[in-house]
């Protein structure tokens, strides 16, 4: 074991342990039957892993992203609940996303025309359509133009141009970082449509709560309407997670739309309650 | 450190950590501040910990129960869900719940006359009423009764008695391991008024399927209408978590009855939502 890997794994009684190091004063421990995949691309540390309890995750730097036991409650909950929103989407947006389960769920819309979906990494994309095909579908839609270049430069140039744009990112440290500026934010506004509509992922209310609060500051800043909602990602820490819509025009949802689609989490009524929020939120946030 | 507590603990650069051992594939270790409390009591191992990610939790035999930072979701719903259907519930009987917090919350309503709080091992209580303020509420209210009893033995002896039954246990493991048997759910329906409901956490729908389906089975087997509902709780695994209501009325739900109340998680559209589930759920227990 070299000594990239030494850092990340433990080994107990001939087992061994992928112990996460995202934060200092809680840590999760992975029992880990087989490294499928392991390498340093120019970006970041990239671990394939079959786990016991989650069965095969996509670990980078460390940090574990999708699973295949849950990677579609995310991917589905990033994705749908836009296409829900939008009365006619026909291009797309992806940012990030190298697992490629958002661009699968997206591809479930005929009316899509076309997904632009831009990933810094291409090993990641690679490896993920190799090794977790449960996540990534082993995406070959010809709708999908895949675009490996940084999302942030990327969307400075375009203009009135996508119907929907879906920043699927990492946390904000990394190579994810200036996917939560606010000048990103002004660039996804200037590439949409008129009618057009953003959505990000805005980590925890638990634990992120200021990351949170920030994001939906600086989207509604830019934005006419502004929303959060919620979904369980039960490999993210405290299983709560946040995700921000920003809309060009009025947010008027349509939860029918999901239905006939072949989902595993959302169905009409998870897309009608995702925008209820606890109590918390609401204060912590909307200050109602 | 004694041997119970060194099976618990671990120490690294002078610092301390709990790691749970519920589980064989997953470990979960929380950087520990300070001890406060720990003794056996005659039913199992107790300790309040002060820790850097959730404040204040309640250990028992290893096992994080509840938090001060996260404790009221799970109090709040195992509450104010079954409040907001019954329409006018004067005795609630709660088995279990001996960190005071659901006892708490259904103080809130003042057509409740008097709430019996079967607790088996009185240490509990009396230690999260000193230790754990944020989520005890440091109890003091004269329609609680304090029973320090079996709650499968007290159940057994009562006929007619309660309009709703909140079963706050642990995991089906240790003391709790009765209060998932069919027999039991058989006492609650006797000891339930005509239009009596009970309610009981199923635990998580991604890791105890079966536990969860089976709980449902048999409270169904009894009761007229059966629904489950769900929760994300931060400390529990993987986030999502299920309760079970069982009626022998219809299930009407009221949630205007939770306005006004003051709580930190749920609010009437969170009454509402919990009970729209995931399809994975709908597909797994109620087979739609």
């Amino acid at each position: 074991m070299n000594n990239k890997l030494a850092s990340y794994f433990t080994e107990r009684d001939h087992e061994l342990w992928l112990t996460e190091d995202e934060r200092e004063d809680l840590k999760v421990s992975y029992r880990i039957k087989e490294i499928l995949f392991e390498g340093q691309s120019e970006f970041q540390h990239i671990m394939v892993l079959d786990s016991y309890s989650f069965g095969r995750m996509l670990v980078l730097d460390g940090i574990v992203q999708t699973t295949s036991m849950d990677g579609y409650i995310y991917n589905e909950m990033i994705s749908h609940v836009p296409l829900c929103i939008h009365p006619n989407p026909k291009r797309v947006l992806i940012i990030g996303g190298g697992d490629c389960g958002a661009a699968m769920e997206v591809c479930k819309y005929s009316a899509v025309e076309r997904i632009d979906m831009v990933e810094i990494d291409k090993i990641v994309v690679e490896v993920c359509k190799k090794h977790l095909p449960e996540v990534s579908g082993q995406l070959s839609d010809p709708r999908v133009q895949f675009i490996f270049d940084d999302g942030v430069i990327f969307a400075q140039t375009k203009e009135n141009e996508y119907d929907i744009v879906i920043v699927d990112s990492s946390d904000p440290i990394g190579p994810a970082k200036n996917l939560f500026e606010k000048s990103f934010y002004q660039s996804l506004y200037k590439a949409l449509k008129k009618d057009g509509l953003m959505v990000c992922q805005s980590q925890s209310p638990i634990f992120h709560v200021e990351v949170m609060k920030q994001t939906f500051q600086r989207i509604s800043d830019l934005f006419d309407e502004t929303k959060l909602y919620t979904a369980v990602v039960p490999t993210y820490p405290g299983g709560l997670w946040s995700f921000t819509i920003g809309s060009k025009g009025n947010i008027n949802l349509n939860p029918a739309k999901v239905s006939k689609k072949k989902t595993q989490y959302v169905n009409q009524q998870i897309i009608e309650r995702c925008f209820f929020l606890p109590q918390f939120m609401l204060e912590n946030v909307y200050r109602k």
